[in-house]
C-alpha cells in the first residue's frame, strides 16, 4: 500500500443545521489554494457561477448545500416555508443551468422535505434538507470509490497514463472517477506515470489536474493538448482514461473537448480507452451520441488564454466545450456497478440499467 | 480573381548597400502591427534571438541583411574585411542556431563576397553580399509563388481548410508554404473557409496565422488544437494543410508539434493530408524520419501560456517543438519542383532531387 498524501477537501459542512459550507475556491488554484466559507445561497450561488466550484458532482452536493442555507431562516409557517424552498430550488438551479447533479441534487434534497410535509414542524425541516444533502455527499465518496476500485484492475504495474481535463477529488465529493481509478491502482502499489493534457480552453488539466496528482504524490507530467499523439508515438502511454458528461444508452459519450480525437489517437496505436462515470451520467433515452446536445461556449475563452488577448479582434471562433465519442472507440466504461465491456447497448443495459438514476432525461449537459 | 488585401511586408531592405532592415515585430502581433528598423547586425541578431522575426524563411533572409548591416563600416584592408565577414557570420548564427535557413543563408551570402575576393577592392564587397540576400529574399519570393500555385489544384471550391502554425507571409519572404496555397487558391477565385488551430504552447495559430488571413480578407476560423478531431466528425474540414520543417529522403515529415495527430485524424475520416514545404527542407541525407532530431524546449511554454502561470509550481512537462508524420499518413508533399504523390522515397527522388539544396546535411532543425 502507498500513502497518498491528500490536498484539503474540495468542499465541507461545517456544523449542524445552523452551520455553513466551506470549499476550495478552484478560481485561484494552481497558485493559490484558499478555503471560502459559504454563509447564505447567494455566496453558494456565486461560488457555482463563477466556477470557484466546477465539476458536475461537486456543484451538486455543494447546490445540495445551498439549499440548507438558503432555509436557515425561513419563516415558520409552512406554507411560506415549502414557497420559499421553492423559490431557493430555482435561484440556485440558475447559477448554472447546464450543470446535470446541480438540478438533480436540487431536487432530491427538495423531496426529502416534501416527502415530511405535514408530518413535522418547519424547524424540523432543515434536519431533513440537511440529512439529505449530507447523503448526497456520502454516496458521491462511496460512488467514486467503487469505482475507483473497480477501474484500478485495467491499469498494470509501469503504465503511461493519459488522461484530459479534471476528473478527480477536486470534481468530486470524494476521489473523482478517471482520477480515482489511477488513486486506487498506485494506493495498490502499481507504479503509474500519469501524463495529463492541459485541457485548453480553460486549462483544467493545467490547473487541477497536475495540482491535485502532484498534491497527492502521483508522478504526473503536464504536456498540451497536441502533443498526445508524439506522447503516443513514442510509446509513452500504455492507456488513456477520461471522464464523461454524458453517456447514451448505446455507450456514444460526451466528454471534455479533445477526448474523441485522444480515441481516435489511441486506436490508431492499439491502445486502450477507457471511460469512467457514475450511473447517473448515462441517459438512457438517448439511443446514440449524436442526440447529445453539445454546448457551445464564449469564443474569449480561446482568444483570450488566461485573460489575455492572444487572437486580433474580430476573429471568428468556434467553441464547442464537449465531442462525442462514438462506443466504438470506447474500450470499456467504469462505473459503480461494474465494467461495461464490450461497449454496446446490451452491455449497458445490463451494467447501467441495474438501478435508475431518478433524474430526468431532459436535463441539459453538465 | 479574387483581390486580397496584404499586410505590410514581413521584412524589407531599404536603400543601397548603406541601407537598412525594416521588420515586422512579431512579439507584438496581433495587438499592434509595428515595424522596427534594424540599423546593426546587433540589431537583427536582437530581433532574430527574440523571434521579432521567425519562420524559416524569414529568418534567413533576415540574416543575410543582418551581414550586409554588419559589413558597412568594415575596414578597408582585404584580410581584415574578410576576417570581420567570418567574425559576423558567427555572430548572426549564434541568434537562433537551430534555424536551418539561418545559417544556409549566412554561407551563401558570405560566399557570394568570397568568390569576388581579389577581384574588386572591399568597397564593392559589400555590394555583392546585398546583391545576393536580395537574390536570396526574390527566390524565396519565388519558391512559394510556385508552391501556392501547384497546390491550389489540390483545393476544391468550397472546402473546409484545416492548418496549423503559421506558414505564411509571416514566415517567408513571400506567400507562405502551406498558407500560399490557400492564398493562390482564394486569389483563382475559389471559396475556401480556413479553420487555424491555435498551435499550444506559442499560439502561432492564433498570434499570427489567424492575423494574416484576417488582414487578407480570407475566411477563417480560430479553434483550440483539441478540436480538429471534432470537425472533422463534424464534417467542417475537407482537406489538411501543414508546413515542414525537415522531410527525410523517405517522405517522414517533421513539423511543429500536434502535426502528426492532425495526420492520423485525417485518415481516420478519409481526409487528403498534404504538406507544403520549399526543397530546402528536404534532407535527403536521411532515409527515415526518426533520425530527425526532435528540439525538446522550455516546460515554461506550457505551464505559463501567454506569460499567465497556470500550472502548479514543480510540475514536471514535456515539451517537444516537433513531431513526425509518417509518409504513409501524407497524401502529398508540393514543393516548388512540383507535387510528390504517392510521398515514398521514389517520388522524393525524382521530384525533390531534382536541384540539390547547396546547404549541408548537419545542419540542425529550424
Amino acid at each position: 500500500m502507498t500513502t497518498l498524501h491528500q490536498p484539503p477537501a474540495t468542499l465541507a459542512w461545517h456544523g449542524g443545521p445552523s452551520g455553513y459550507l466551506e470549499l476550495i475556491d478552484q478560481t485561484l488554484l494552481p497558485r493559490q489554494c484558499r478555503l471560502i466559507q459559504c454563509r447564505t445561497a447567494d455566496d453558494v450561488h456565486e461560488a457555482i457561477r463563477s466556477l470557484r466550484v466546477r465539476g458536475a458532482p461537486a456543484i451538486g452536493i455543494a447546490a445540495a448545500y445551498g439549499l440548507c442555507l438558503a432555509m436557515q431562516h425561513a419563516e415558520d409557517d409552512e406554507e411560506r416555508w415549502f414557497a420559499a424552498l421553492k423559490r431557493a430550488v430555482a435561484h440556485l438551479a440558475s447559477a448554472r443551468p447546464t450543470a446535470v447533479n446541480l438540478i438533480w441534487a436540487l431536487r432530491r434534497t427538495a423531496a426529502a422535505a416534501q416527502r415530511l410535509r405535514g408530518q413535522v414542524p418547519p424547524t424540523q425541516l432543515g434536519e431533513a434538507l440537511l440529512a439529505e444533502a449530507r447523503a448526497i455527499e456520502q454516496e458521491d465518496r462511496q460512488t467514486c470509490l467503487a469505482i475507483g476500485q473497480l477501474g484500478a484492475g485495467l491499469l498494470c504495474d509501469g503504465m503511461g497514463v493519459l488522461t484530459h481535463c479534471n476528473t478527480g477529488r477536486l470534481a468530486t465529493g470524494g476521489l473523482g472517477t478517471a482520477l480515482a481509478i489511477i488513486y486506487c491502482a498506485v494506493q495498490a502499489g502499481k507504479q503509474l506515470h500519469v501524463y495529463a493534457t492541459e485541457t485548453r480552453p480553460l486549462l483544467q488539466g493545467a490547473r487541477l489536474t497536475a495540482w491535485e496528482l502532484l498534491h497527492s504524490g502521483i508522478s504526473v507530467t503536464l504536456v498540451c493538448d497536441s502533443m498526445a499523439g508524439h506522447l503516443m508515438q513514442q510509446g509513452r502511454v500504455q492507456a488513456v482514461l477520461t471522464g464523461a458528461d454524458r453517456i447514451a444508452s448505446n455507450g456514444d459519450t460526451a466528454n471534455k473537448i479533445g477526448t474523441y480525437a485522444l480515441a481516435v489517437l489511441a486506436r490508431h496505436h492499439g491502445l486502450p480507452f477507457y471511460v469512467a462515470a457514475p450511473v447517473s451520467t448515462f441517459d438512457l433515452s438517448l439511443s446514440e451520441g449524436t442526440q447529445i446536445p453539445i454546448e457551445e461556449r464564449s469564443g474569449r475563452e480561446i482568444t483570450h488564454p488566461c485573460g489575455v488577448q492572444a487572437a486580433p479582434d474580430g476573429v471568428q471562433t468556434y467553441n464547442p466545450a464537449f465531442d462525442v465519442t462514438p462506443a466504438a472507440l470506447i474500450t470499456a466504461i467504469v462505473c459503480e456497478h461494474g465494467i461495461i465491456r464490450p461497449v454496446d447497448s446490451q452491455h449497458v443495459a445490463l451494467v447501467a440499467g441495474k438501478a435508475p438514476h431518478p433524474r430526468g432525461s431532459t436535463v441539459p449537459l453538465g
